[in-house]
């Protein structure tokens, strides 16, 4: 467990994926406890014309991003996802999405994440996955 | 059981969403067997910058695509996922990225689908997912 | 939402599976907020000879019951499992293994639900799964 | 990828489990190509009294243990599961159950490994699972 880096730090870090940048992410919090990002749903995220719900592809994309770099919060680098479970629960709207990321069990070979976005004060979705270890770099 | 629709119609029916528009999302298959979906990955989709992997998020936005639309394979409708589970096995590439899906069980109320992407000739994820059974329309 | 039921009448309805009562489980506590159940781990619940670990199998089994039970808590009948996911944390021993389950999203057709197995004060195993959802009888 | 061990030396490592004798394991088949168990489904696996249907835990457990010693099909020792996913296609009964199971792809750190029981010529219950990647003992 090493000092968390600040939001500043791990969200210059993030936006380095230029997919991250395309969901307009933003670190809102990082510390012992994991990470809450934001991202901005705007027309591309629909899954339909003329509807108003975000594509489960991009819930899911919000999940994993979050789980994944939940692992700075124990000291490790957000890895490559060996796998991830995603259940779909209620409908996420366009604006802005906070998804929250934490670790279950940070494990010397793997490390056990979950996920959650709660829209409207209901959880609208969640996820759980297993990610690589691997020790952050002091960059 | 229906007659399966034409590749033409279904890609019709596909790209009402804006975001499978998104993906250059094209219908290479559609019959009995399940499904093919060609999707155009550009610089947008990378996980970093100067690399050339597609970023996980949009490998899993492929792959429950193409498990969800091959319900059309079985005359059941593309419907809401319930849950999505995806193993990454190897790094996706940019350029055209193949995606199949099919059902593995038809049933009255839900339906599970798998997916699977292979690149390079080999196996790169796969997935298995549960949806919602809804009898297709006559559209 | 109806009125839960007693914890001696879940219990009853529980042990009319032959494998429950392999198991050993009882009901520890039913309410609107999920249930708790105690087994009793013996000897041949090990994963090896001479060893102190429970197999797998076995807390996958202990989960996937504590899920499902758990929709009586919103008045739904324990139903058939449609699938469930586990992630392995930490080892569990032999004798008493308490497990709960509560549901996360109860549904109109299906409803998600979820268990957790603490053992020394640690989280040992976690799941979700999903569950047909079936109006509890009066019985 | 080494030699693989003959059936019966497996078979001989795997019933060092309590649990696997509990289940009656033998070993059908085990080579390149990943691995067959049988199974021997007693009353005590039902999943109701005056049923015919074995408990999902074991179908569970099963499916486990056959993904888990597929491993061995690849020169990797059989190792604690990391995360594990199943989905229940129809009822098991009981009687000789058969269960495969064969590694999708070996890494250095896990491995991924899926398994299937067919019943009545139709597949029952299909699962994936993220093993740790342990070189087998010469043993």
């Amino acid at each position: 467990m090493s000092a968390v880096l600040s939001a500043e730090a791990v969200q210059e870090q993030l936006l380095r994926a230029p997919f991250h940048r395309w969901l307009g992410l933003s670190v809102e919090r990082v510390d012992a406890d994991g990470i809450a990002l934001l991202a901005q749903a705007g027309p591309d995220w629909l899954n339909s014309d003329g509807g108003a719900t975000v594509h489960g592809g991009l819930v899911s994309s919000l999940l994993d991003v979050a789980a994944d770099w939940a692992l700075l919060s124990v000291g490790l680098a957000p890895a490559p996802t060996i796998d991830h479970q995603v259940h779909y629960l209620r409908p996420v709207g366009l604006g802005e999405i906070r998804v929250t990321g934490r670790v279950l069990k940070p494990g010397r070979t793997v490390t056990v994440a979950e996920a959650e976005i709660v829209s409207g004060g209901k959880v609208a979705a969640v996820s759980r996955g297993t990610y690589l270890s691997v020790t952050a770099a002091a960059s």
